[in-house]
C-alpha cells in the first residue's frame, strides 16, 4: 500500500483532498473543537489511522485547508506581475476572490478557523503565515499602481494593503452571516468599496 | 428567593451580567458547541437551574450578549440625530466602536458567534436582527450627510451602509487574528478607510 501511494502522487493528492473536504464539512457542522478525528475519518470514508498517515493533527488539516485556499490568491498575484493595469487586477481579482471564494474555503468555515485562531496559537500562526504570503506581493502591486498613477500617490501603500485585508475579512464575515447574499450584487458593492479605497486622486 | 429577585431589578441585572461574562469566557475558550450549560454555570459560580431561570438556552445567552454589545452602537446612533456634523460622528463613532469594542463582545467571541450563526439558523437570526436595529438609523444618517454635502451625493447610501458593515466585520476578524494589534494604529487605519469610503466628492 505505502509503496503504491509513493508511486502515485495523483492518488495521494486525491486522498488528501478527500480528507480536507470531509474535515471542512465536519468543522462547518460541529466546529473545530466539536469535530473529532474519528468523525472526520467517517465523513472521509477512511480509517482514522489512514488519515493520520496524511495529517498528524486537526491543526495540520487546517493548515492544508488554508494553503489550498491560497492557491487562487497566489495566481492573482502572479497576474499582477505582468499586467499593464495592476489596479484593475487588484480590484477585479479581489472582487472574484472575496465573493466567489474559488479556493473552496467558504465563508462559514473561515469564521470557524478565525474563532479557533483566537484561542489556539498554532492555528493563529497558520493563518498569519498564510496572510504573510500574500502581503508583500500585494504591497508591491499597490506601489506599482502608485507609480502608474492609478492610485493616490500620497497614500501609504501599507495602510491601503491593510484596508484591503480588512475588506476581504469583512466580506467573509458578511457572507457567513448572510449565506443567501446575491453574488452579483455583492460583487458590485465590493467593487465600489475597493474603487473608493483605491481612488486615483487624494 | 424568587420574590426578592423580583423586588430587586439591580440584583437581577447584576446576575444576568455575571452569567453573560461567564458564558462569553466559556464560548471563547471552548466554542459555542464545546461549552456546556454546566461549564457555564461553574464559571458563573451558580447552579445550572439558576442559570435556566435567567436564560432558557445557550442561544438565549448569545442573544443577550449581542444585545448588550449593541447598547453602545445605539448610543452613537442617538448622537447622530442631534449632531451638526453627522459624518464626523459616523467616522469617529465607527472607529471607536470597531477598535475599542466598548460593548464588551470582543472580536474573538464575535468570530465564534458568526461561525455558529453559519450553522445555526436561530443564532443567525439573532445576529441579523441585531444588525437590523442599526441598519435603518445608519442609512438615515448617511442620507443626512449627503444632504449636508459631506458625503458624495451621487453614491447610493444603502451601498455605503453595506460597505460600513463590511468594514466593521472586517476589523473584527482582523482583531481576532491579530490580538496584539496596536489600537491607536488600528484606529488610524480604520479612520483612513472610512474617510476614503465616505469621501465628500465623487
Amino acid at each position: 500500500m505505502a509503496d503504491r501511494r509513493r508511486r502515485d502522487p495523483a492518488r495521494t493528492e486525491a486522498r488528501r483532498h478527500q480528507i480536507l473536504d470531509a474535515a471542512a464539512a465536519c468543522f462547518r457542522l460541529r466546529g473545530f473543537r466539536g469535530a473529532s478525528m474519528s468523525e472526520i475519518s467517517k465523513a472521509a470514508a477512511m480509517s482514522t489511522g489512514h488519515i493520520y498517515h496524511y495529517f498528524a493533527s486537526k491543526e495540520a488539516i487546517v493548515e492544508a485547508i488554508v494553503e489550498r485556499d491560497q492557491i487562487h490568491g497566489l495566481a492573482i498575484i502572479e497576474q499582477l506581475k505582468s499586467s499593464a493595469d495592476v489596479r484593475a487586477i487588484i480590484i477585479e481579482g479581489g472582487v472574484e476572490a472575496m465573493v466567489e471564494r474559488p479556493g473552496k474555503t467558504d465563508a462559514a468555515l473561515m469564521m470557524e478557523i478565525y474563532a479557533e485562531a483566537a484561542r489556539n496559537p498554532l492555528v493563529a500562526s497558520i493563518v498569519r503565515n498564510s496572510c504573510d504570503k500574500v502581503r508583500a506581493s500585494l504591497l508591491e502591486a499597490l506601489r506599482k499602481c502608485q507609480d502608474q498613477g492609478t492610485i493616490d500617490p500620497e497614500a501609504d501603500a501599507e495602510d491601503l494593503r491593510r484596508i484591503l485585508f480588512i475588506a476581504y475579512d469583512g466580506l467573509t464575515a458578511n457572507l457567513a452571516l448572510y449565506s443567501d447574499t446575491d453574488k452579483a450584487d455583492a460583487k458590485r458593492v465590493v467593487r465600489l468599496m475597493l474603487e473608493r479605497v483605491l481612488r486615483p486622486k487624494p
